[in-house]
């Protein structure tokens, strides 16, 4: 099967099936790394990083070469084009006319998606901003599966910034995705964002126990979990999961211990970090000498700072020099993929998570705006031709959820296309936690962030609506 | 025929013939992309940008690595070497004895021909400052010819910012040259420099009028025309040009509109551009309804801001995302060419535009210096080991054009070599709009832009003599 | 003979004759260089630049695409991960996971080495602060030997700034090896750092002598020399050298002039450079029209600036075009070498210089620190990691060489392990320069830089211990 033409913007672009096609592809990779020489002689890969990144781009760019193919390279794009003011999308269909496949990584969130939208050739995001990172995920999986021969059933606990890091949600996704449990121990003020938290309780197949209704016995392990997700071992047992089995995992061990480093970097301006760094959970000997932690297989991202102490480098337990590694021949197998260089092996696969498409899209391109400064859509440069969209994930309050940067947004007010026509007394619109919420059909919904903007549009409150600024 | 070790610094470095073979050697490199890899195995291409571009360089990396190519780019090189504060002179040497073809940005106008001059390989100019940028040239005049079959007698409207994009020079000189009528429509305060309007009326065979000559009906056109240059659709026809057929011209219709951004990077320091902004041409769904342009092709060479709507994306006379895309096989074709690892297959070429060197050169070292502060002649790096060097193309009064950026340079005084053999008393210099200037033999020119310097070579004021700082 | 997997921090890491089998390889892949094209297909080369630097980056990557193998680069990567706080050692490790040979520059001294002990593949030092920079030393050499045949009896002249430069120090050494006659003509204040002097009189087999020693004859010569080193032109003629021979050395004339720049980025903050500039000592026509250079060959690392003027580039003494061209093949048959696509032809090969490791080592991890700012080794991110390691070059005072930078240290206190072994009495701590320092067996050592370091680990003064602050 072929996965030419493809795009890897978020980690549900792959199938479950296609992403254990690209890590038996790895494998083939590495075991004839000569051999593969030559698979993509005379493609070209761009690799567009408009914010600084040496160790993912040239993880890319060795992939490209060890497969024979050529790469054009832009690290340095915040002083070039797009400071003269082009689109996006302007610069995706330009060098989607120069290159056979795009990586792209920039600081707006969704900006791959767009790319990919204009390119015309395939497009892998390299991190968008807070968003999404899904080749270190498929490299986080890959080191997992290579150690563990399976993801299903492990406990895996995500370790520190699980706020501003762009891994962690791609990374947890995947993990609901492939039957893991994940045991969520933060910073202080770095828990996962809560739209982050509710795609992953709504969206995929597991159940996620929130901290406060952990039991006691859980509370008191050694380290403080903010949350616990576990997914059910068969799909059809997920009626039957016991009211809480987080402590049972819990006493099995942790599988994996993934750390993060604080991304300071991404600190609003004005927060000062300094506190953060002081509390900061550090991962060392001492912590690894706890029972829970005696089969635990350590992984990284990398960079490093502090939060992972030099002492456990030599521990056979670390595995993160092994799993930037692994980055290659994984990045390999996906080019390779997404150039159509080689075909996906890919096995039977009824993956039971809820694809993407099935909440009801809302895309009127008026009324409401992503309300994510850092989303691509609402950028200068971008919102006079991205149309908004978002799916509706909740319907009351009206919840939508942006299809570029996933954050969710809370609109004030909704009405019906239904009911006015003719009839333009009826044309009133309603708050959004009313129970006309539910009532409309979702294909005749229109929404409205402010009342003024109903009323610019010719509708009046109705008697669910209350006024701006009220609460 | 072989092209090998030439350079394109300006686009009249290419004869018509040589840039038509150009063209269909690019049509060949498009129709049979994976045969020409391999082509240039084993050379390499410097790709040097001293200012940031992401669109030219990677569309010059792109050819050469489709040809099979190697590339070595430093494209921040504002940060490196020349802040050391080594001469362009030197760079070029050295790099010339790594690489087998350079291309080079530069802020400098006329750097490229510098390089050109120190190298020892073949040097293409991806951009000089204001001055040219041929290889854009070759791309846009391409584009036109695939669609259009012929560039002769076609009406070419410029659109925009003719002042400051560098661009606009180069396809003046070479729709001239292949007989196309150009329509000029600068926004406000954005005319074509005066240097190059002169060089367009006077060096090539074509008519240019000024919108003060131009008669009521042509102003009244919709779009506000600046000037009008015309081309005689046969050589002999020169002398037979009716008085004004502009208006003739203009009932046609519009056959290519070239639109530009305004090159806000280039305003000089002070200068707000907010009311440049304000008034800017913008070309949209409403303008494209105008009868004028009913069978236009829009050009543009990106990146484009605001003056080009993308609501005209879709329509099927905007060619610019095309003209972006042919970049790479013009570029294949001038590397291979270049490089010698193709010949060039040259119809017979009788062009009758007028070659360079018609002019009387002027280059004694002394006495003047170029007036433009962006030429590299006067900058304090190259001004130690660049030779002044002028075409004298005006005789009443003695008007210079820099064989760098091609700027015109007005001295104010003259002498002769001739006069003072032996007789000290005849050593005296003239203004240089005195009837001494057409008198003096061009060879025996001495040109002096003040009297002190005059003074301080043994020469005294003459009859037509106004001292410094009179009028 | 094979050097694959060696590395390239320092000149010294090649010994002599491995030297001559880069030169006979350079000349085999100047002299057919297409057929090397495909030596190194399949490999990649990571080529790290956290400084910026045109001219050796492109010549190394040059190299490697001459050889058909692949280039990764980081040529800004002071604005990428290392600003996130990660170790040279980490980033190390990753790169050396990607890549089969990395070249690196760096700012801190000593910074290769690190970066060879972590990264698993062979490393080429292309700069490190003030302290290395091999391969310009190599292509130096080459160039000397192509047009005189040998190096070993040349009066080889180095002038200008003898103390910023990080050529002159691997220069030095090599020269020393090869038996060349070395002459230092330092602008003011800028003489060949202390350091470098002391390892060069003491390490290799020559004889340095300094401008005090200088007879009345050799002082009044033409150039105000600062120091010469002569080599013995047998090894066993050593302790036969004639009190004073420069000046029947300087008589004979100049072989080899080297120039270099003065390195105003290296300079202190708050150093004006002005006054250095003003008497900064010139290469011009007129020098070379002395009879001590009649024959002499000039050299430059370039980039110039105005230390050598451009009216002696068509002298045929001049040879520093040739000089940076030669970098190619020479660092073409580094890389091959190194990555073991070529064998070494190694002739018999006896050098008679002290190889590294002579002297005894101090580390301890405790007590004392490299005080050379610049020195990796005490820099906020590694300090935690790299271990403290000196060699022990002087007994009375105690002096020590980093093995990092190679910078001295002079501590102030030593102690000796064997001395406390149950009596806590007699766990006393003695000045550096009184005779215990030469009565403690080096193994035996323990250093301390300050009276309160050794009083927390349990010693007392003894009585050869002045207090800290103490002269």
């Amino acid at each position: 099967m072929t996965l030419a033409n493809r795009n890897m913007v978020t980690i549900d672009d792959l199938s479950r099936g296609e992403i254990e096609a690209v890590f038996s592809l790895a494998d083939q990779m590495a075991d004839s790394r000569d051999k593969q020489y030559g698979l993509c002689k005379g493609k070209i890969m761009a690799s567009l990083f408009f914010e600084p990144s040496t160790r993912t781009r040239l993880s890319f760019e060795t992939a490209m070469h060890r497969l024979g193919g050529s790469v054009i390279t832009a690290s340095d794009v915040g002083a070039t084009s797009l400071s003269k003011g082009e689109s996006i999308a302007d610069m995706a269909r330009v060098i989607g006319s120069y290159a056979d496949i795009i990586v792209i990584r920039h600081p707006w969130e969704g900006a791959a998606r767009v790319v990919a939208d204009y390119a015309g050739v395939p497009v892998i995001n390299a991190g968008d901003g807070g968003h999404e990172h899904p080749t270190q995920t498929l490299c986080d999986l890959y080191t997992i599966k290579k150690e563990r021969q399976t993801i299903k059933g492990l406990r895996i606990a995500l370790w520190g910034d699980l706020k501003y890091g762009r891994t962690v949600p791609s990374l947890v996704y995947a993990l609901a995705r492939f039957g893991a449990t994940i045991l969520f121990r933060p910073g202080p003020g770095l828990e996962l964002p809560e739209h982050v938290m509710n795609k992953l309780g709504s969206e995929y197949t597991g159940r996620l126990e929130r901290y406060a209704n952990l039991n006691e016995k859980v509370k008191q392990r050694l380290f403080p979990l903010d949350a616990i997700y576990i997914t059910p071992s068969k799909p059809h047992q997920l009626a039957n999961i016991p009211s809480v089995s987080a402590q049972v995992e819990l006493e099995e061990g942790v599988d994996v211990l993934y750390v993060t480093r604080l991304q300071m970097e991404r600190l609003a301006a004005g927060e000062e970090g300094e506190e953060l760094k002081r509390d900061y959970p550090v991962v060392d000997k001492k912590l690894l000498r706890e029972r829970e932690f005696e089969k635990t297989m350590v992984l990284h991202p990398l960079p490093r700072v502090n939060e992972m102490a030099r002492e456990i480098d030599a521990d056979p337990r670390s595995n993160y020099f092994k799993q930037a590694g692994l980055g290659v021949p994984i990045r390999m197998a996906l080019l390779a993929l997404l150039l159509g260089s080689q075909e996906a092996a890919i096995t039977e696969d009824k993956e039971p998570f809820n694809r993407p498409g099935e909440h009801p899209l809302y895309r009127r391109g008026f009324g409401v705006r992503c309300a994510n400064p850092r989303c691509v859509s609402v950028q200068k440069t971008e919102a006079n031709y991205i149309k908004p969209e978002f799916k509706i994930v909740g319907r009351r309050p009206v919840t939508l959820r942006c299809a570029y940067c996933e954050h969710e947004v809370y609109p004030r007010y909704v009405a019906s296309t239904d009911w006015h026509e003719g009839k333009l007394d009826s044309k009133k619109y309603h708050s959004a936690d009313s129970h006309w919420s539910t009532k409309i059909k979702p294909e005749n919904l229109i929404i409205f962030d402010s009342a003024s903007d109903a009323k610019a549009r010719g509708f009046k409150p109705g008697h669910y609506a209350r006024a701006d600024g009220e609460k």
